[in-house]
């Protein structure tokens, strides 16, 4: 990385990725700075990281909260995304919050290590197409994401498909009839990965992976004929490309977010940090793979024909989903309820082919709006 | 690979790599041309070789031979690696016969396609060398150090460790005691790759893969110690390297050595090839992955020690070894001798550090008649 310190914003620095994301910039002083802190509501933490990292600017929601009386600059998060003096903004923050200053990113050429999902899912036509304008690089903080850019890195040409793995969450083998009793406390337990609690309700549903099929789509220009799910338990390969001579390369770890943390804020350069735990041979004898089950996981189709059918659609199916998860999680609904939720949104939706992001956004809040009456809850 | 027709000269056409690399070559009229063929005493198939792809370089070891009147020229090895004419040079001869050429297409700054192992193995201190100096290629043909090629294209270091994958060959669970009583005939059946009669041997006994370790010194410049073995009896993951931050990168495809062979021809590009199968993940559940057993197979650790010795001990173990491969195939010794006879050639080996290709082939020697006075036959 020679000498050139890289400026970095976290937005949703008191998150998950967003904490993880901050371990990472204190493990290389001489390469990683800390610019900006945005956050939502965890105003304490964020009191905390400003201490901790005395950063230039600042964002946070609530105007009230008591914040150390360090000097920043209280920035917009698209102010900051689009700071001169950001090299890199890392896009944690959780649902359609990302949107705009992902854009605000890459319309400003920045590098933009992107953790959050909805930016692509809800518009990747547009976001793709103003980083392709404004030269910004758009790296994957995704696991899945960030082994297939690892596994194309130096190819000349595209992959001629992409594999994305999936862990199947707790209850890959489990019957419609069972997963009809599954409570929120047995879905939040996800076998291999630590992560937020809509994300990991989104892996046990297959959902999570539907939204990434819809992001490959659009980070790797990839039609959707050409991206695969596959079942894989161990989490160890965290997916696969394969090339046009049917050679596949695969990207491998234990699962642990800050190695394409540590890589989208590094690349094309590779720090060791002893942290970062290596795989052990000796413990792993067996990989599996199998195809998933579309059938007892509905959602992983709804998400692909979703994003098949592109414009607000794939607005529409985020929305519906992250309020029928919080149904769910309130214990409101079933488990296998939140397909039969997202579902119904999705077909009465009204769709716009090429939508602005109001429209996008419009969408969004009609399908939180549908979803609630479907539920029996009038606006 | 835009409109040039790259011409290649394949040494060793009549062998196993030999003829598949002439049917990848057939693929791609477009892309690639046979320029030269040599072959060794098989002129019946070299003359049906020459009547179809009528090369303008020729070169076969028995003069007698009755060839095409086909119009080509006699060259030597040597003098067809190094043919100004010549863009790529495919070193498919077997045992010491490989070295002189690759020295040869190396020196004059060719890309080479390397699938004779023994090159490297004995003199990989003055190949890789003269690589260098020469601007020469070599891109490996074997599929484990293709694997480790490809992984490494692209990042901008050097790899942390190289995981060499092994299939194990058809005894890797085998006790010593069963492993004294195995025939020829057992050990020609290996489980997953079809090769020829001496490299089949090897793999049973473990030497193909040390000999693999020392040939990944050299062509990846790696230390013994971040060079790591594992038995995978599914041949699918062809090995794998691990980069300084931890994340691991595979090579994956059914065991198929045109795959290896076309990315060499072909390297940076790949090329869609009908003829090359692409894995079917509904059949593969599992792959798995083990450590070696250094005690039962010995030849694995004689190798590695002999690598890390360097000088001339490599040629030592090479010569043993394949006088040993061919008294185990004739019936007169054990499956378990043939690391009981390359032990003392090494051991009785006054070696030299830095030796010239003349006190390489000069310590084959010795090393030959080393085992067959061990074996009770003066010389």
């Amino acid at each position: 990385m020679g000498n050139i310190v890289k400026q970095v914003a976290v937005l949703g620095s008191t998150g998950s990725i967003g904490r993880q994301t901050l371990e990472v910039i204190s493990a290389f002083p001489h390469h990683l700075r800390i610019i900006g802190l945005a956050a939502g509501k965890n105003t304490g933490l964020l009191a905390r990281q400003i201490n901790q990292f005395q950063p230039r600017f600042v964002h946070f929601q609530d105007k009230k909260a008591r914040l150390p009386k360090a000097e920043y600059e209280f920035l917009s998060l698209e102010e900051m995304a689009s700071h001169p003096q950001v090299d890199t903004v890392v896009i944690a923050t959780s649902g359609k919050w990302g949107l705009k200053p992902t854009l605000a990113a890459v319309k400003a050429g920045k590098r933009v290590a992107l953790a959050n999902k909805e930016s692509l899912v809800m518009a990747g036509d547009i976001i793709t197409h103003e980083a392709e304008l404004n030269g910004a690089q758009i790296i994957p903080i995704d696991s899945e994401h960030s082994a297939i850019w690892q596994c194309l890195e130096g190819e000349t040409q595209k992959a001629a498909q992409l594999i994305l793995t999936a862990s199947g969450g707790p209850f890959h083998h489990y019957s419609p009839t069972q997963l009809d009793k599954v409570t929120p406390e047995q879905a939040l337990k996800h076998p291999s990965w630590k992560m937020g609690r809509k994300v990991t309700i989104d892996s046990a549903t297959l959902m999570n992976k539907g939204l990434e099929v819809i992001e490959a789509h659009w980070l790797f220009d990839m039609p959707f004929d050409h991206i695969k799910v596959l079942i894989h338990p161990q989490s160890i390969v965290h997916s696969m490309v394969e090339l046009d001579d049917g050679s596949i390369k695969a990207q491998l770890s234990y699962p642990d977010m800050r190695l394409p943390i540590q890589y989208a804020l590094t690349y094309p350069e590779r720090l060791a940090n002893p942290q970062l735990p290596r795989l052990d041979w000796e413990n792993i004898k067996n990989l599996t793979f199998e195809p998933p089950n579309f059938d007892t996981f509905p959602c992983l189709k709804l998400a692909t024909e979703a994003g098949r059918k592109g414009g607000t659609y794939p607005s529409v199916l985020c929305a519906a989903d992250e309020v029928a998860v919080e149904l769910f999680l309130s214990g409101r609904i079933k488990f296998t309820d939140i397909a039969r939720l997202v579902e119904p949104a999705l077909e009465e939706h009204q769709a716009i082919a090429h939508p602005t992001v109001e429209e996008i956004m419009a969408a969004d809040n009609w399908a939180r709006e549908k979803v609630m009456q479907l539920v029996g809850d009038s606006p």
